[in-house]
């Protein structure tokens, strides 16, 4: 948790952003309950809501809060604990003085939320709420609104406000998601060393995760680790690691204050790569590189994703599998059939940052209008970007058969696309090179520490040891 | 999962189980969705509910089942992946073939379950279903029957017969059990072997848990690794390693095929016991002893409790901490001021079994009422034993300050405790020993191929190695 005053500037920052806006009434905020695994007493991992986090910072189940947009009051409602419970959960602190901590003057019972937001729809005030991340969240908000759409009702000046401050990294957040980084590197260096002929890739991921329990929060996201890096979406490790194939590793620490890193690494499970796969590993290297060093305040990140298209199809061109123009390949999207998502997303207190509020709101400028093209489509991030943006870089390249024969079959990209000479990479799996990336004041600065080996030489030479 | 068969005879004799209740109508079977930690698209790690798993084996989001009473008929809901979802997830086996996997005759889309339902709503057939475990299952019954009290509704004559069948467990899960118990003894030797004076508390719960993710699904529930096992319900895990505590590991493994595994092992963090610390260690060892011996086909876990409670209180006895007579103080739950919990729970696909499906109905015969008194109200499991229920042995002693101040306060216990002598007790901590036992034809077996060092001789030499 960061210092009261933290808390307090951002809650009058999005008062007063909110006002500009021409809004008034309450600000609702509804924190997390806890999620039932198997029943209500049997929970996943407690994770407190991430906008929940960003303006009131107090990490336990069962809180909400009003802001009142017009005369500034702050309430926290919450329950204090009863003897019963401190023999289950030992003395805990008052609700008094978890609110003084983050500076709210006034508490409430959790139960009284229902009279005071009963109370402020008799008067017809407005009430501004988030659309809910989760299904306690919906539920709550049904019955403190009546049942409805809570999703469509959220207030939109809210959104926008929020995304507004949450977008733009504060320095206490860099260092906090510097740390993140640090502790991923150490998680994937793990992974790494432990890659072995006839290992079952759970065991793998028992020991990357691991690690990410012993120094953070867990895991920022489920561990994507696969030979089959052409899935982009695989969790399941029930396969036995096999020698000459490409082993993706796709994970990210969340560290104990919340703040996400997100890597992705692609090694030779026999620990050289063929040539096949050098050529390919260094294309996806290259563009990583590229991305990076155009990133800069002033340029847009879809520009950067089209750029890094046009180096991967230029060397996929000189590769023949792909003929013809470039610029007419990068308008056509043929890139889009070897990497089907975009270069990257925002990161913060999400790995996908916000993404519950809109990834649209979240990663386009009210100029920009999101793409329909395959790849490009699938883009989070394409704002113009500003000092103070967390963003991830991560091209890749991958076959995937069933997306192949369905251009072939449909007969998209027959101009540029040697199909023939595609057919033999059906075996070749997928590549992917991702690193956390700040927007500073005159270009760009690689997070964490230390860079996970990302070129050919420095992968094969990490294996080696 | 197991074969087909298994699932077609239990659907069988569920069925069979609600027409002898003189039940007609549907069953709807709700399966899981992914539950999301912070947004939709970054979920905690998948589990399906564990009803559905029982009856339906089918291990994914979004599946549901309508079961006809009347004309036996079986219908599983679920999508095909399209094109796209196959890019992301790769190729994936047919909703038919899924179906054919466990011997279900019809399919339909995810989506037609409402119509399914609003045509059954309209004939007044009656619907039958489980009381919802998950926040997304409330949402999708209201949804489907209307804004309703989604768990008051539940069937009561479903969840009797599904405890009926589940409470039993068959061969096939006995060795499952076992198997989940394997990894739970690798699981707690590692963490006993990682203790050491000046590790912080989560370095061992990452080292653990990273064995269950490596070996099996992941923890059966939130690992408790506390040098303060006096609060009951610690998942905090910031505190360094002191010497001179008693460090309580309450922690179990799921294995791949979702069964549970809970072990109680408490340690002398400098590797000895004290001498105040070996008594009251063996005192709870005995308990534990005593509990085991008596646990067979026949006898009450409720008397099995009531016994471990007269051993505690003649232990404490011996020690000077109460006095008087043992019987009126077992009758007066002074026991309860030492261990609030039960003697132990069943224990199968949950860790605490079916305790979705509400603990009254689970744990106590018809003919049993649930105390009011401390200790014994909590106890989860009271029935009377017969071959194949599985539970759990885990006697507590706890010194809790706060809990002992209310009792004096309040006068309660005044002729039986010594208060005087229990104040040097404030610094003690707690102590819990627990195994998971199956109770057998003619009497029972700890499962697990192997038993975690128990005794106090056996931790410390366990320590010493």
């Amino acid at each position: 948790m960061f210092s009261k005053d933290v808390y307090i500037r951002r809650r009058q920052t999005l008062l007063a952003k909110m006002k500009e806006a021409g809004q008034s009434g309450l600000i609702l905020f509804v924190g997390n309950a806890e999620a039932p695994a198997q029943y209500k007493d049997n929970c996943y991992k407690w994770r407190q809501d991430s906008s929940w986090l960003y303006f009131m910072g107090l990490d336990e189940p069962l809180m909400a809060a009003i802001l009142d947009i017009d005369s500034g009051s702050e309430t926290l409602f919450a329950d204090d604990v009863e003897i019963d419970d401190i023999i289950w959960m030992g003395p805990q602190p008052s609700v008094r003085s978890k609110a003084d901590a983050v500076g709210i003057a006034h508490t409430a019972p959790y139960g009284a939320l229902g009279q005071a937001i009963a109370l402020a729809r008799k008067s017809a005030r407005k009430i501004h709420f988030l659309p809910p991340s989760r299904y306690y969240n919906t539920l709550k908000l049904m019955e403190l609104l009546g049942c409805q759409q809570t999703g469509k009702e959220a207030s939109e000046a809210l959104v926008k406000a929020v995304i507004s401050m949450r977008l733009i990294k504060e320095d206490i957040e860099i260092e906090a998601i510097d740390a993140a980084c640090a502790l991923g590197y150490e998680m994937h260096s793990v992974a790494r060393d432990s890659i072995a002929i006839g290992l079952v890739e759970q065991e793998i991921v028992g020991k990357m995760e691991g690690v990410a329990l012993a120094k953070g929060w867990g895991v920022s996201f489920p561990t994507i680790l696969t030979q089959h890096g052409e899935t982009l979406h695989n969790h399941g490790h029930a396969a036995v690691i096999e020698p000459g194939r490409l082993m993706v590793i796709d994970a990210g620490v969340e560290s104990n204050e919340h703040y996400a890193s997100d890597f992705t690494r692609t090694y030779p499970t026999s620990g050289k790569f063929t040539a096949r796969q050098r050529e390919i590993y260094q294309l996806v290297y290259d563009c990583n590189e590229l991305a990076f060093s155009l990133t800069r305040p002033g340029i847009t990140y879809r520009e950067v994703h089209l750029a890094t298209a046009r180096k991967m199809l230029e060397g996929l061109q000189a590769l023949g599998i792909v003929k013809g123009d470039l610029d007419e390949m990068v308008a056509e999207g043929i890139a889009g059939l070897f990497q089907p998502h975009g270069l990257g997303h925002n990161m913060g207190l999400d790995v996908h940052d916000m993404e519950d509020l809109g990834e649209n709101l979240v990663g386009y400028d009210p100029d920009q209008t999101r793409a329909t093209q395959l790849g490009l489509r699938s883009l989070r991030m394409a704002r113009r970007l500003v000092p103070g943006h967390v963003i991830t870089d991560e091209p890749g390249i991958y076959f995937i058969p069933a997306l192949i024969e369905k251009f072939k079959k449909e007969g998209l990209g027959k101009d540029f696309v040697n199909y023939a000479k595609l057919e033999s990479y059906y075996d070749f799996g997928g590549i992917r090179i991702e690193d956390d990336v700040l927007v500073t004041a005159d270009g760009a600065r690689r997070l964490g520490p230390r860079r996970l080996p990302a070129s050919p030489d420095e992968v094969e030479a990490a294996m080696a040891r």
